[in-house]
C-alpha cells in the first residue's frame, strides 16, 4: 500500500473493537513522531501513551464520552510546552551541540535570536506555537499509522483543562493539545465507515504560480 | 525505504541544487496533504505552489534571505483561513453532505455546535486553530516527500505579514503559516548535512501509562 492508498484507506474511525495493537507497531508510530521536524528543532511537545483501561475509562467523560477512548488499544495524548523560556532553549541546544560535538558558541547567535523572538510572544502565543509543532507530529503519526494498517482517530474535542489536571500536565510544564486513538475499526457499528471520504477538490485546494 | 528510514534520511536541507523535481512527485506530495485529516473536516487551509523563479526571488528577502527559497524546485506556502465564520462552516458541510448523498439535517447538530464553539474564539484564536490544521498537513507533506526521496525544508522564519501582502492572501481570507521548500540537497555546501540528527531520547519524549 503506497502513501496515497494508505491515506485513502484511513478514516477517523468512530468505533473500535478494543483489540490490542502489537506494541511494536505503536512504538514505530511514536518513533516516527519523535523523528518529526519542529521549528528550530525545539521538539516542544511530549507524548503520553496510555493503554491502561481504568485510566481510559476515566478520560472518556472528559472527551465528551467518545467511544474510541475506551475502545482504542492505545490512546496517545499530545501535550506541548505551556511556555517557551530561555532555560528550555538552552537545554535543547546544549544537548544537541553535545551530541554533535559542536561548541555552544556555534549556535550562540541562533539561541539568542530564539530567546529574543519568543520573549515577544505572550504565554498563550508560546503555547499556540508549541501546539502547532505537536500538530506536525500528529500529521506524521497519522501517516505512520495508516501505512502500518493501524486505525487512528485524531480528537481535538475534549476538555483540555480537565485532561491537564487529570494527567497532572501543568506540573510538568505541559498542556494537552490533541488525542490520537489507535486501534482496529469496528466497521459494522461505525456510521462513518460507509460514507465517502470528502476533501476539497485539488483545483480549489491549490493555487499554482508557475 | 520504510517510513523510519525515510525520516532518518531527511533533514532540513539548507542548500539545494536548483534541480527541477518531477511535477508528478510534487503533485503526489500535495495530494497527500489534501487527504490529511483536519479538525471537524473543515480543511481550513490552502496551498500555494510556486515554481516561478522570479516570484521565488522576490520572496527570498521576506524569508530572511534563506537560499532554499530560490534553490528549491518548488516552494509550497501553507496558508490558513484568517478566521472561521458560519458561512465557511456551512459551505464545507453542504459540500460534504452533497458528495455523500446525506441531507443537511443529518449534520445540523454538529454544524450548530461548531458555530457555537468558534464564536467563543477570538479572530486570532481562530487563526491559531486553522494554522494548527495546516501543521497536520505539513507533517504529512514531510513524510510524503521523504518517502519519495524529495528533500523538504519547513521554514517558519519569515515575515508573515509581508508574504501575506505579496501573495495577496488576506484578500482571499488567508494568512501564511509555514513554507516548505522542495528540491534536491547540495551536500557539499550544506553545513547541516554532515551533522548528526538529534532528537530527545524516547524515554524523555514519551510517558507510558500501562
Amino acid at each position: 500500500m503506497n502513501l496515497i492508498e494508505a491515506l485513502n484507506w484511513r478514516y477517523a474511525t468512530k468505533r473500535m473493537t478494543g483489540e490490542k495493537i502489537d506494541e511494536s507497531l505503536v512504538n514505530e508510530i511514536i518513533e516516527a513522531v519523535r523523528l518529526a521536524p519542529t521549528s528550530a528543532g525545539l521538539q516542544p511537545f511530549h507524548i503520553i501513551k496510555i493503554s491502561n483501561s481504568e485510566i481510559k475509562k476515566k478520560l472518556q467523560p472528559i472527551a465528551f464520552g467518545q467511544p474510541q477512548i475506551v475502545e482504542s488499544s492505545h490512546l496517545l495524548v499530545f501535550a506541548s510546552w505551556d511556555k517557551i523560556n530561555d532555560e528550555q532553549i538552552d537545554t535543547v541546544y546544549n544537548y544537541t551541540n553535545n551530541e554533535r560535538g559542536v561548541p555552544n558558541s556555534a549556535t550562540a547567535d541562533t539561541v539568542s535570536g530564539l530567546k529574543q523572538l519568543f520573549s515577544t510572544f505572550s504565554t498563550e502565543e508560546q503555547y499556540h506555537h508549541t501546539a502547532k509543532q505537536a500538530h506536525i507530529g500528529l500529521g506524521v503519526a497519522i501517516v505512520a499509522a495508516a501505512e502500518l494498517g493501524v486505525d487512528a482517530t485524531p480528537m481535538e474535542g475534549f476538555h483540555k483543562a480537565d485532561i491537564d489536571e487529570f494527567l497532572k500536565l501543568r506540573e510538568k510544564g505541559l498542556r494537552s493539545v490533541v488525542l490520537l486513538a489507535l486501534g482496529r475499526r469496528k466497521t459494522d457499528e461505525d456510521w462513518l465507515f460507509p460514507l465517502k471520504k470528502v476533501r476539497q477538490p485539488t483545483e480549489q485546494f491549490v493555487t499554482e504560480i508557475r
